[in-house]
C-alpha cells in the first residue's frame, strides 16, 4: 500500500485530537514549531493543517484523509467522503453550535428582520447560503475573530460558534437562531476512498477513534455475590449487557462483570450494594467497541 | 425531592475535593472566578465556600450538606451531623495536625508554661478551650496567616497546622504538643438529615466518595497458574479475599484475580512469582466498595 | 536488615525515574529544594544525586544501590554490580546514543581522521579509551554543556549524546560514528550485593520496575463471543498467550481475556470484530510481570 | 538614634509600596518566603506585615512606623499618629472606596432599610460604627473574602472595597452608599513620634515618598527658541513655573527648561512647536519636591 | 468637538502600540478580555480591532482614525488618508518585508517562473496585483497562517512576512523577491480628515507618537569643560546641534548640553573625554520633537 | 582593524551582563537556543560561553576579549590581561565570596583542622592551592552543584560561593573562612592587547561599561533658589561637585544642577529643602564618566 497521508487539525481541535489518537493507540510526537508530527505507524504520514483548510487539501488529494470540523467542510463545500463523525469539539464531548446573535436590547427576534443588515462572521459562505435559502439577503462580512465584540458598532448581528452561550451573554448578545450544529469528522478524498486498502485502513482508524471516544463515558464494574442472589442482581444491570460470570474459590460465590455508562455507576453502586453485592470495584477502560 | 444544596471547600481543600468527586463519578465545572460550580446531577446544587465558613452555613440550613475540615467544625462548634470522615487533607491522604510550637531556643516544653503568654493562631476558639480545660489561661491572638514567622517578636508561641512539621522547623520552631488531628468530613444539616430522601442521597454520595478514596490505595491483581498450585498460591493471598477463579484455554491452567492494597503488591508480586504464578498483571481501579 | 540506601538521579532522568517508581508502587515525595526524598518503605532511604556522581557513591558504599545511566558508569569505570537494565532514558523508552559528530562540511568521515584534533565532550574518559583502543590519539576537552555549538571554532569534533540527532543537525553537525548506546541501569555496591537480604530487596525492586516498564506497552483486552467461534478467535490471538475464558449468563456465550502489546491492539481489534467478537474492551495495566 | 522599625504591608499593597520605596531611593530586597526585607539604610529595620495587622503593631510599639491603608487604621481604631497620606492604593494612584452594595434587583436604596439585616464584610467594626451612628442596627458578619458572591444567599448586603465597581456589577450588586474613601497612609507610634530624631527620620521618609509619587505625573521639558520669542513662549508655560533659561552657543538662541504635568505635555508640545520652539525634548523625573 | 474614534491594532502590533502610546503620554487600560480600552483623554474613544480589518472600518467611518500596518491598507485598498508613517512593526523599529520564497532546492530564481503555480499567502490581493502588473498569472491561495511550512507539498511558493528571514531559512525556503516593505501607519477617514478640529487632534497625536519614537534612539549628553576648550569640544559635537551652555560656580568652567543619537554616544564619549570633557553624563529622553 | 571577538558569559552572569551592555549603548539580540548573539557594532563578533571556560578561550586567542568572573580566571590560572574590574556579580552590585563551610555542629573552626578531610567544591584548583600554601593537605572533590547539601554525608566541608550566606545557613553550614572575593572582569588576550587599535577599542568598551555601572548609583539633582542663598546651598552639596548654575526668568532666582550618589539624595533632599531650595527634581542617568 502507498503511504496514507493524514491531516491533523491545528488550533483548538489539536490537543483533543492528539489525546484521542493516543487513546486509540497511536504515539504521536510533534517537535516544537514543527508541522510534521511523527507517528508510530509506518503506513501513515501526518501533516498539521488549520481546520479551515483541511477540507480542500483532502478534496484536492494533497491529503488522503483528515480530521476537522464538519462546519468547515460545509463552509467551503469541500467535495470529500465523510467516514465517520466523532463526538468531540472545542468545548468537550458535545457538538458546537453556530448561532445568529443580536444585541440583547435589539428588537430583532428572527432572521428575516436581518434583511440588508451587516452580519460579521468567520463562516461567511455557509451563513449566506443558509439565509438566502430562507429568502433573506444580508451583507456578510468576514471577521478575523473576536466577532462577539462587534455589535452594535461594527455589525448589526453576528454568526458565531458557541457551546454554552456564555461568551455571547457576557457581550450582551442574544441568540435568535442556531444555523448549524457541528462535530468533528473524519473525511477522506473521493479517489483514495475507492482504493480498498486505503479505505480499510481509514475505517480501522475510525473504529479505534470511536472505541476511544466510547471509553470516555464507560467503566467496568465487578462484584462478588452469593450464588442465591444471581438472578436478582443480574436483573438490576442494564438489560443489554449480558454479564460475565466467574466462580470464586468459595463455591457458593460468584463474580459478575459488566461494562456500564460511568454516569449510571453512581446510581447503580448503592443499589447493588443494598441487594447484596460485595467487593464492588469499578475500573477504567481505554476503548469500548460494540 | 427538593434540590440538595452541597457546599464545597474553597482554598487548599478545593483541588483534592474536586479530584475526589470526579473519581466518584461527578463531572464538576467551575467557571473562572465563579463560586457556583455546575454538577451533572440535576438533584444537586453546589456552592464554593471557605472551609472555615462551611460548618455554620450547614448548621444554619443555608446548605444541606458540605465537605470541610473537622478542625473548622470544632473551632466554630457548628451544630451539624457528621455523615462520614474522608481521609484526605491539605497534605495528602493523611490527617493534618494542629500543634503548639515555640521558638527552638525557648525553655518552654509544656503548655502550662504558656500561662499568660501571647499565642498567635488561626484556630483561636478551639485552642483557648483546649488550654482552659487544662487550666492554662493565655492571650490568644488571631493570626491572618504566616503564623510561623511571628515568634518570638510578635508572639510567644503559636498554634498552627502542619503535616510534616518542616515549615515550622524552617522557622526555628519546636513542637511541644499536638492539640487536634483533623481530616476532611462530610457534614449535614440536622433537619435535612431527618428527611429520608436527602439523607439517603447524602449517604450514597458518602459511599461513592469513600469508594474513590479506597481505590487510591488498592489495585487489581491477576495471575495465571497451573492447577496444581492453586492451594499454595491462594494461601499467599490476603485471607479476607476470596479470589475469583477463571479457566484458561489450556485446561490445566487457571487465572486468579484479587483486589489488594497497592502497598502490599510490592511485597506480594515477587513472592507469587517465586511460587509459580505467571503472567502477573496489576491494573488500576476507580472505586472499591466493601 | 539494615536500611537500604538508594540513590535517585537528579537532572533529566529525575522525572521519568520518579514516574516509574510510582508505577512500581512506591510513593515518593520531594520537598522543594530538598535532596532527600521520602519514600513509603521504612527499609529504604533515598538520596537525590547527579547521575554523573551516582556510580562512585555506589562503588564507595555511600549508597547501597542507585539508578543512573550506564554511560556514566562506563565514563567513571565505577566498580559496581549491574542488577538490571531499564529501557528508558532522557528521550523516552529508547536508548540514548553517544556519537562522534563533525561539522557538516568537513572532510572527516571516520574517527581515524581525528588523530591529534580537539574533541569536546562531557564523556572524556570513555571517549578517550574508545579512541585509543582503535589507535587514535586525540585531545579530549571537557565541555560544560552546549557541546553542540563548539565546532568548528572551539573544537574540531564532539562526542555528544543524542536520541534523534535533530539537535546535532540543527547545529550543522554530521554523525560519523556511534561509540556507546546507553540505557538506565540499576546498580549495586559490590559488598552490599553479597548481603543476601539487601540483594533480594534490590532484585525485588528491579522486578517491580521492569513490571512497570513492561506495562507501558501492554494493554488488557476482553471480548465476548459465541461459543461456536472460540477456536477461530483464539487462533487470532498471539500464540504465546493462553487466553482466560469465562462464561456469560447466556450459556452460549463466552468472554475471553488476554494481555497484548498496545501496538498490536490497533491491528487486532478490527480483525477480532470482523471475526465476530463483540463488546471488545481494552483496559490499562500498571504492571506486567512475565 | 535607635533603629527605626518600619512595617511594610504584605498583600495587594506590597508591590506598589516596594516600587515607591525604590523610587524614593531605598533598595529593598526580600528573600523568597522571608518576612524580613533588607534595606540599605542601617538605621531602619523592616518587617513585612499584613496591612490589617499594621495599625496595632505600630500602636503597641512593636513597630515605630508603618505603611498601610487608612481603612484598616479606622477598622481597628488603632491609636497612631498619621504622618502623611500617600495617594496610591490597590487600584493605582486613586483612593479605594468601601461601599454598601445590595442585589441589583432588591428594593433597598438606602442604608436605613438594612435595619436587622445580615451584612457580610471584612470591615466589621468600622461598618457597624458607621451604621449605628446613623441609627441603623444590623447584623455584621465577618467575611474571609469573596464577599461579593455572598448576596443574596449568604447575606442581604455587603460592605466591600472597590475601585471601579466592575467586580460588584459583575456579581449583580448595586452600590447604595460609600462609607469610606481610603488611601495609603504612613503612620507612627505615638511615643516614637515624640522622639525628635525618629520623628524627623520618618518625616524625611514621607518627603521622599511624596516626591516619588509626585514624579509619577510630572516630566521635564526643554526647548530651544530664538531670543525674540522668549516672552511669547514663556507666556504659554504654566504660570507658576518660572522657567530656567540657558544660553546657546549661537547667542541669538536660548534654551528654556520647565517641569510640567505629564498630562499637560500632550497639549503643550504641539502649541509650543507652533509658537516657534525647536528641539523640544521631554525627559523623565525620579522625584519632584515642591 | 465630537469624540474622536481611534482604532488600535489587536495582535502582534498591540503591545508595541500600547507602549508607544504610553510614551506619547496616554494612559491606556485594557480590562481582561475587553475590546474597549479606556484612555485618559475624554475626547478619544478607543476600539481594539484586528490590524487586517482596520483599514475598512476607518474607510467606512466606523472609526475616525486608526493605527495599523501599511501592508493591510494596501491589501484591501482601503480608501483612507495616511497621516504619518511610524517606524515600528512586529519585529522592532524596522519595517517588515513581504517576500516571495521558494524551496531552497528549487530551480526558481525569479517570479516569472511562478506562472501558473500555486502560491500560498495571507496577502492574496496585493500579491496577485503585484504579479499581474508584471505579467505573471499564478494561483494565489489564502493561507490561515504557518504559511512557511506549506512548500513544497501544499504550495510551490509563498508570499510571507519576515524581518530577518530566519524563520524562512529554518523551513528551507529561499527568498527570491521583496514585493512590499511595510511599517505601521496612522490613517484617517477621508471625511473626518476634512473636519479641522479632528484633523488637528490626529496630527497632534502623530506629533507625540513620532516624538516618542524619536526618543528611542536619542539621549541627552552633558559635560563640564574648562572655558579654554569650548571651541575644540563644540567642534566635536554633531554640527546640527547648537549646544546649550551654562556656567558653573567656578567661573572658568562651563557646562555643555546636547541631544545626540544613542548610537553616536558610544563613539563620542571616549573622544570627548580625551579632549578634556569632565563629568560627562548621559540621560534618557521620553520624547524628541524637531 | 580586524573584527574584535568578544566572549559573553553564559549562565548566572548572562542577564546582568546583557543589561549592562544595553546601558552602555549596545543593542544585543540573542535568538532562542543560539550561542552567537548579534551586536549593532560591525567591528565586534560575540560568542556566548560558560564563565568557567572564558579565561582559557581568551588566553588561547579563540577570543580577543571576554567578560567573566575573576574566580574562574584564578581557578584555571588563565594567562590573560585584565583590562578592568566591573563591580557586579551573580548577587547584584557586590562581590561574591568563596567560603569554606562546615556543618554547624562540627568542632572545626579553622582550615588547619581540615587536614586529610574530604572537601567538595566547584573551585577545586584554587581551593587546593589556597590550602596548600597554608600547609593544609586535604582531599578536594569536584562537585556538580548543590554543594551545600553534601555535608556531612558526602563531604566533611565545602568551598562554595555565596553573597549573603543564607543558603549555607539554611543547610546548617557554618562559614569558617573566606578564601576569595570575586567580581566580574573584562580580560583580554595578551597578543591582542598589543594591537593598538584592538586595545583602544576594548578600553573604550571598558569606559562605557564603567560609565553605565557608575550610573546605577548616581542621579541628577536640580533645584531653584533665591540668589541670596547660593553660597549656603552650594556649601551643602558634595564638595567635589562644582554645580552648574543657570538663570531663571525672574532674575532674583537661580537654578543649580549637580550629580550625586543616589544614596546621598535621600539625606540631602530634606536638608536642601530646609535651606530654602525649591522645586527640587531628581532625574535618572544612563552613564556617568568622570
Amino acid at each position: 500500500m502507498n503511504i496514507l497521508k493524514l491531516g491533523l487539525p491545528k488550533g483548538s481541535l489539536q490537543e483533543p485530537t492528539f489525546d484521542l489518537l493516543k487513546k486509540a493507540g497511536y504515539r504521536i510526537r510533534l517537535g516544537e514549531r514543527s508541522y510534521i508530527p511523527s507517528i508510530d505507524d509506518s503506513e501513515i504520514e501526518c501533516l498539521l493543517i488549520r481546520a479551515q483548510e483541511m477540507g480542500n487539501y483532502v478534496a484536492d488529494g494533497v491529503l488522503d484523509t483528515g480530521i476537522t470540523g464538519r462546519d468547515w467542510i460545509m463552509e467551503y463545500e469541500s467535495d470529500v467522503v465523510e467516514i465517520c463523525s466523532l463526538l468531540y469539539a472545542r468545548g468537550g464531548f458535545v457538538p458546537v453550535r453556530w448561532v445568529v446573535a443580536v444585541p440583547e436590547n435589539s428588537d430583532i427576534t428572527e432572521i428575516s428582520q436581518l434583511r440588508g443588515k451587516r452580519i460579521a462572521t468567520e463562516l461567511v459562505n455557509y451563513s449566506r447560503r443558509y439565509f438566502e435559502e430562507r429568502g433573506v439577503h444580508a451583507k456578510f462580512e468576514f471577521s478575523w475573530g473576536a466577532t462577539e465584540v462587534k455589535p452594535p458598532k461594527l455589525a448589526d448581528a453576528i454568526v458565531d460558534v458557541t457551546v454554552t452561550g456564555s461568551s455571547l451573554a457576557a457581550n450582551n448578545l442574544r441568540i435568535i437562531e442556531t444555523i448549524l450544529e457541528s462535530t468533528t469528522v473524519l473525511v477522506m478524498n473521493k479517489k483514495a476512498s475507492e482504493n480498498p486498502r486505503k479505505r480499510e485502513k481509514v475505517e480501522n482508524i475510525a473504529l479505534l477513534l470511536q472505541g476511544a471516544l466510547n471509553a470516555e463515558f464507560k467503566v467496568g464494574l465487578k462484584m462478588n455475590l452469593h450464588i442465591s442472589k444471581l438472578e436478582e442482581i443480574a436483573s438490576l444491570l442494564p438489560s443489554l449487557h449480558n454479564p460475565t460470570i466467574s466462580h470464586m474459590k468459595d463455591e457458593n460465590w460468584l463474580a459478575l462483570e459488566v461494562v456500564i455508562d460511568e454516569s449510571r455507576a453512581r446510581e447503580l453502586i448503592p443499589v447493588l450494594k443494598k441487594a447484596g453485592a460485595e467487593g464492588i470495584i469499578e475500573f477504567p477502560l481505554n476503548k469500548v467497541i460494540y
